[in-house]
């Protein structure tokens, strides 16, 4: 221990130096809750502080009726982690803010902390986890790792969240679809936004509306325009550089607003559209014209502002023809009210009538986007129902989980000074599992995973191909045995203090979000199933079971009936 | 024009320079929609991006079942609007997102764009506000208030729902209770906890947890110790420094735990109180005693850990009185799981009982607080019930707004080239509202709001005493005549671009929040009833209803029957 001690600072510093900051610099060691400090402050007079803790961050319940959750947060708090130290400014205003009574040698105290000898084990970025089994377990000194509660929970809680809403948008849209991640002007605050973009690409999203998110994440953008933009135009006439060059840059079109309006007369007076739509409002064809002329590789238009099919569409086709005619290719729609099945079946029905009418290869295939107020359920709908819908743009629902908003990960102390701990409570499912504990995943013969099982520390590891009892940590009768093919340690270290182990690296996003869209596809599909999912199972072992059940006995009071 | 354009920079820099950048460092112009970027470049390729455009900035519904939202949002979209500025290294961003036949000429005009000619009109902060009336009205060059739109409505959105949030729990809690926010760790992300603090204050909360937000906006804060810290502790006899100075500094108790237990004994010993408990918890009492000795004038116990009335109540009473006898007054206690009508009533009990068995002037006050997963039912169970409790800590359901966690703002063009605008929809509630307008408040001979009615720019203000009609936006059949006592003009300029206006202040948090308290207290009682209320009359004068509907006839597709 001595030796890790003289070891260790060169090597922590070294660590800190090549992990960046959090993203949003708001989070500071101050973030956290006011108790913290009392509490650092009382277990600095006792002379507690330094006592060796260990607490286990976990969840109780999956969220969204759903029996998974995906793991996120992980590489912000060891950015947090890594740059964990305060600031004169800082123990400035912790110092207003306790009672003055508190003696200064505690300010030198907290001048003196990071986290160089906090160890913290976590489950991998991405991965489905499950109730009671912890996603992160922090060991250190009790004073230091009680600081970090609130960041740490703060930081998982909706990060986890969010990216499972976005798994589970994903598994109803299916895999062919596009989802756009749209919600930025509804998150709960600018970084609720950010994070939101962040772990629902995680989560299986293809790309977000959000700039910002982009540029910090590296995560495909997709926009096109909004209502206001079709509106803001009057009539095709205003509009003065009306060439296009073709898209093979040898011919110039002087005139592309004309050929527009040469190709809504044609859709007008043919065999098979003639009829079904009149007059199409003239801002919107001005509109869509000068989006074209802006963006000829990436024509998507905004079909409802008026009216769907009969000003939205057909302006769009004889803006798609136009381009077409130089030869680009339009993207698509967006439809942002109504029926988005019967319309989206609709302008299908429309694109091939085209394609049939005027030999334009391809067309029946535009792409077709939805956007209105989005969520799992209307997927699920559409889906019933039959739709045409190739993109779906996703906000509010998505980035508020707004379905449940909150998931409720918690901090529980589980070892001091080598002494288990366990938190009582009426209520079975919130008492904690005391110990240090290991936490392994055991895989079946078809590779699904099986059951996932904790045991204390210093318990012999389950071994592939042989037999182990699995219980449940508080249900007596229920248990079974289990022959794992394989057996995966769930807890890694990410960040390993002074214990001299190696650090897993912070893997970059993309690889993050593929890890998550693999785990999902590996586990059973009983599990995911937006109806009556199956549990999937977390147990102890039969020592850890033992264990629990006589500390239990042993803390909680016996009660006289009265 | 020409003068005021030429006076403009050197006013316009001053005023940046007296505002600061966004409380959080992420809220750039950046953070916003991909499609404002690609909108501006197409109204700058049809050369339209200098059309001077007004946007209304609106909610549709109030949140949460209710009649009313407070106004919540304004100041940090103030500070983004007086630093809003692309840095190189944006600008190299956007267009590498961008597709690369964009023109250089569009970074060139990026680079040069701020809101020197943006003019902003606003309700004041804490204003209680209602559906379609706009909140903010920006005006100005149309590409630059298309790229405000997204970060405007994000910090609006949240806030505004979470302020009313806040409110509302006041309503049902009542005035004389001690409202805390304890939502950080539920928080949606850093700031989405940032953001709850500071709103949650601004709508009637008295204190935070958080620290940050302390910091960053004066919020007093509160906070004690959680579970863990009492399981910290095995048992007193790992107290090391045990003596107490007494309150008055004259007298030092040289075994503080000596006398703690000696007054548990007496408790279990009492004629009122003996039997009702046992054997007592003893690392709570340890953790207890620790902490009164950490803080003798700020004792309040969490209870709950183990058992409240056979072990927590009982602890709390011995450390209470034994800090009693040194002159100290311990602050009270926290229930955070159970029943908590149930045992705030059996608590008062016990502490009345201690009054009255040992002669304690006022201990059956000592505060009680609850803080278990409470939300506006709750706190409403509690008061049908009855309860003794005298503060609340509420987390989840506030900061994240569980009931509703989203506000739809929207931000709708109203009017280009001094030319009306309109969106329809096929939802009548969702048509926009054309007109740049003026919005005013009209008070009934109680004093309280009687309607708020909007009119055209140009039409003459409604004036106390005389008759105005006004009409439902869009609904023939509603209307009515009103005599205001008074009219208050809602919509004032915050930042006035090159109009010459004078620019309202930003006042300080607490004054918002005097205001936003204030403004409930004047309300009509039904409109604020949790059950069914009242809905609050919105409308529009005459002439403008008018021409919604001559423009809204002009604009929408004559359907036929087919």
């Amino acid at each position: 221990m001595a030796t890790a001690v003289a070891n260790g600072p060169n090597k922590d510093e070294k660590r800190a130096d090549c992990i960046d900051g959090p993203t949003n610099p708001m989070v500071t060691p101050l973030l956290t809750d006011l108790y913290q400090f009392t509490m650092a402050y009382a277990y600095w007079k006792a002379g507690k502080h330094n006592e060796r803790a260990v607490f286990d961050l976990y969840f109780r319940r999956n969220p969204f009726g759903g029996e998974y959750t995906i793991f996120a947060g992980l590489e912000e708090c060891i950015k947090l982690i890594a740059n964990f130290k305060f600031t004169e400014d800082e123990i400035a205003f912790i110092k207003s803010s306790l009672s003055s009574s508190c003696e200064d040698g505690f300010y030198d105290y907290l001048r003196g902390i990071d986290c160089s000898d906090v160890e913290i084990h976590a489950i991998s970025e991405g991965f489905v986890v499950f109730p009671k089994i912890p996603l992160m377990r922090i060991e250190g000194p009790v004073a230091v790792v009680q600081l970090l509660e609130t960041p740490l929970v703060n930081l998982i809680n909706y990060a986890s969240l969010v990216a499972t809403n976005a798994a589970r948008h994903r598994f109803v849209a299916g895999k062919s679809k596009l989802l756009l991640e749209f919600g930025l002007r509804r998150a709960q605050g600018p970084d609720g936004g950010i994070g939101a973009s962040k772990y629902c690409y995680m989560g299986g999203f293809d790309a977000t509306s959000n700039v910002a998110a982009g540029r910090l994440f590296g995560i495909p953008l997709r926009g096109t325009h909004s209502h206001a933009f079709v509106s803001s135009f009057m009539s095709p006439d205003e509009i003065i550089e009306k060439s296009l060059l073709s898209c093979d840059g040898l011919k110039v079109c002087e005139d592309f607003v004309s050929l527009v309006h040469s190709w809504l007369s044609k859709l007008k007076w043919s065999q098979l559209l003639g009829g079904t739509f009149g007059e199409t409002n003239q801002s919107e064809l001005a509109a869509f014209a000068s989006y074209a002329l802006a963006f000829p590789e990436n024509f998507l238009a905004l079909v409802d502002t008026y009216d769907v099919m009969r000003s939205g569409i057909p302006n769009f086709c004889a803006v798609a023809l136009a381009l077409n005619d130089l030869g680009y290719k339009a993207v698509g729609i967006r439809l942002d009210s109504g029926d988005l099945a019967y319309l989206s079946c609709e302008t299908r029905k429309f694109f091939q009538a085209v394609e049939k009418e005027f030999s334009v290869p391809h067309f029946g295939k535009t792409s077709i986007t939805a956007s209105n107020d989005l969520n799992e359920e209307t997927l699920d709908a559409l889906n019933k129902q039959g739709h045409e819908v190739d993109a779906y743009g996703i906000g509010t629902h998505l980035v508020t989980c707004y379905a449940q908003p909150a998931l409720g990960v918690v901090f529980k102390l589980v070892e001091i000074n080598n002494q288990p701990r366990i938190k009582l409570s009426e209520d079975v499912s919130k008492v904690s599992i005391p110990c240090k504990k290991r936490c392994y995943r055991l895989y079946g013969k078809e590779g699904y995973p099986l059951v996932d099982l904790m045991t204390g520390e210093n318990e012999p590891p389950p071994k592939a191909g042989e037999r182990i009892l699995c219980r449940h940590p508080f249900n007596e009768s229920k248990r079974a045995y289990v022959v794992p093919q394989r057996v995966e340690e769930l807890l890694k270290c990410f960040w390993p203090g002074k214990s001299g182990k190696n650090r897993e690296e912070l893997p970059p996003l993309k690889m993050i979000r593929e890890r998550c869209i693999e785990q999902l596809d590996r586990m059973r599909p009983d599990h995911m199933r937006r109806l009556n999912p199956t549990p999937y199972k977390v147990s102890v072992s039969a020592k850890l079971y033992d264990f629990i059940h006589f500390l239990w006995l042993n803390e909680a009071p016996v009660g006289e009936l009265q």
